[in-house]
């Protein structure tokens, strides 16, 4: 038998990313696709259809090859009914069956799953998770997001709303508003806008010196790269934001652990990609609130999948639903 | 065929409460025996069969009506060896093998799970959560233990230490020390003995008034269950002490919501027994610091099983096992 291929289909408010992946998790190939949101988003699964067969072609190869479709999207998923609860920034309708809808075009198998999880997934088969059946998965992004697995599976919780690290509460009073409706929501902290935020507010606030003030007074703005960047060659200012960027981060990621024990917990993100200055400081905060079994077996790392972490763990959901 | 019947165990530090149930998780025949912790623990699983075969010939039924023997123990326990790591107070050495020498002496199939991962199980097939798939379950004794069940099964974690709910931390600065070597667990607060501990410390700062002060004064001490019951008749420093503890427990518990979702939330334990006054101020902070879709959809309820809890659920470890 020639060898078979899922299709992982990621979809973002922009962008649509596209993978044939084999059976063992590797990527053979990946393009992507601009997501167009007009007309209610009618036209998003017959451009994704469209974009598999048009690829096949490309590649002088049969449909037969494909064994299905794994796909994640953004928001709330029920994905038994195979349906997105509710995207505002896709054009869809809530309820939109979005499985349906992409099986009746391709006459393929169809699992959908929502984003965060699928990236959570993704490491869990062949990421920096590879093999643990307990792990988390921190998406330090524009937002905070999240994926739980447990014993192997995706926890989903009763309302699909399971995994949503970024709206833990870090600061019970006087916290930033979040988008969510509450306040003082890890995600007002700890992703690249809540980074920013809170250099903004030091510049706002003091007479703040150094190399990131630097930059701020230059630019008018700073980066949560300029952040982390800055903190590196030792600017005081910036190393007490990361500082307290790592306390919070630290301080909920130790308390999920002693929630779940899991073999792993992996942050992934553009913020993520600061490295081991944010690694070794989340660490050092995670160690110090970890009950002390905890500390000793659950262990963090930075996600290794990067952008491909969506395609890979949704191509996972159609070799876990065929058992292969 | 007749009915058949499971064994459940709960091995206690000072009791060991044995029942036989059904399979729809019924107790028909419950009693305790003393733990007998002498000679390395050695007496405790030959103690246990024997109350079995005693208890069979008094109710004058076969032997072969018993399909299995569920036992929870207390301490982390690797369920697949059937090994309980170390549990200092039952004088059993580390690694004893608890499920191999029930079996030998009793010829059952046996199964052993820590107990409060039984008590999480009992709620779950016959309580509180009843026929949750997502359940969290907080004993608030003592100490304060957990148990956590996603997609309807336990989870351990990768050492065994997940639910360990009593040691999230509650208070990340200048929290009271906690028996596991942290400070600021919640078990420090909300707890029977965090929650005496919270009113001495305002006896002792304070120039404290009314009818708590009063039993303090008369007594030279107070319980958890003075605390409550003079909340209850309207004394300040009592509902104080109550708003306190519903704080850091509706916190902590929105937090292991919004990551897990779970259809319910069971509070049970000696504690529990505040009932309306603890459960309705938990809920009032839970409420406050939860995401909305978790808000809306996970519910915060007092355990039905009381000491019960923990035999049912080791019970259901034998049905889950034959898969009956």
């Amino acid at each position: 038998m020639s060898e078979q291929w899922i299709v992982g289909v990621d979809l973002g408010g922009t962008t649509t990313k596209l993978a044939f992946i084999n059976l063992n998790g590797e990527i053979l190939h990946k393009w992507e696709i601009p997501t167009d949101n007009s007309d209610e988003g009618q036209n998003i699964t017959t451009n994704i259809a469209n974009a598999i067969d048009s690829k096949l072609v490309e590649l002088k190869e049969q449909k037969a090859k494909l064994i299905g479709i794994g796909m994640g999207a953004p928001g709330p998923i029920d994905n038994e009914k195979g349906v997105v609860l509710n995207v505002v920034n896709l054009g869809w309708k809530d309820n939109f069956p979005l499985q349906e809808s992409l099986h009746s075009l391709t006459d393929l198998p169809v699992e959908i799953e929502n984003d965060a999880n699928c990236a959570a997934l993704g490491e869990m088969w062949d990421g920096a998770g590879s093999g643990a059946r307990d792990l988390v998965c921190v998406t330090l992004g524009t937002g905070v997001g999240g994926g739980v697995i447990a014993n192997g599976n995706i926890v989903r919780g009763i309302n699909g709303a399971a995994g949503e690290i970024g709206h833990i509460t870090s600061k019970p009073f006087g916290g930033a508003p979040c988008n969510c409706g509450k306040s003082g929501c890890l995600e007002t902290i700890a992703s690249a806008t809540g980074i920013v935020r809170l250099a903004e507010d030091e510049f706002s606030n003091a007479e703040a010196k150094g190399q990131l003030a630097l930059i701020f007074a230059e630019n008018g703005r700073v980066t949560a790269k300029d952040v982390f960047d800055c903190a590196r060659k030792g600017d005081e200012l910036a190393k007490k934001l990361v500082d307290e960027v790592a306390f919070h981060l630290g301080f909920a990621l130790a308390n999920i652990a002693n929630t779940l024990n899991p073999e792993k917990i992996v942050l992934g993100g553009g913020v993520s990609r600061a490295g081991d200055i944010l690694l070794d400081a989340v660490k050092e905060n995670f160690s110090m609130y970890a009950f002390s079994a905890v500390r000793e077996s659950t262990t963090l790392a930075l996600a290794t999948l990067g952008n491909d972490a969506g395609v890979i763990g949704a191509a996972w959901l159609i070799k876990n639903k065929l058992s292969i």
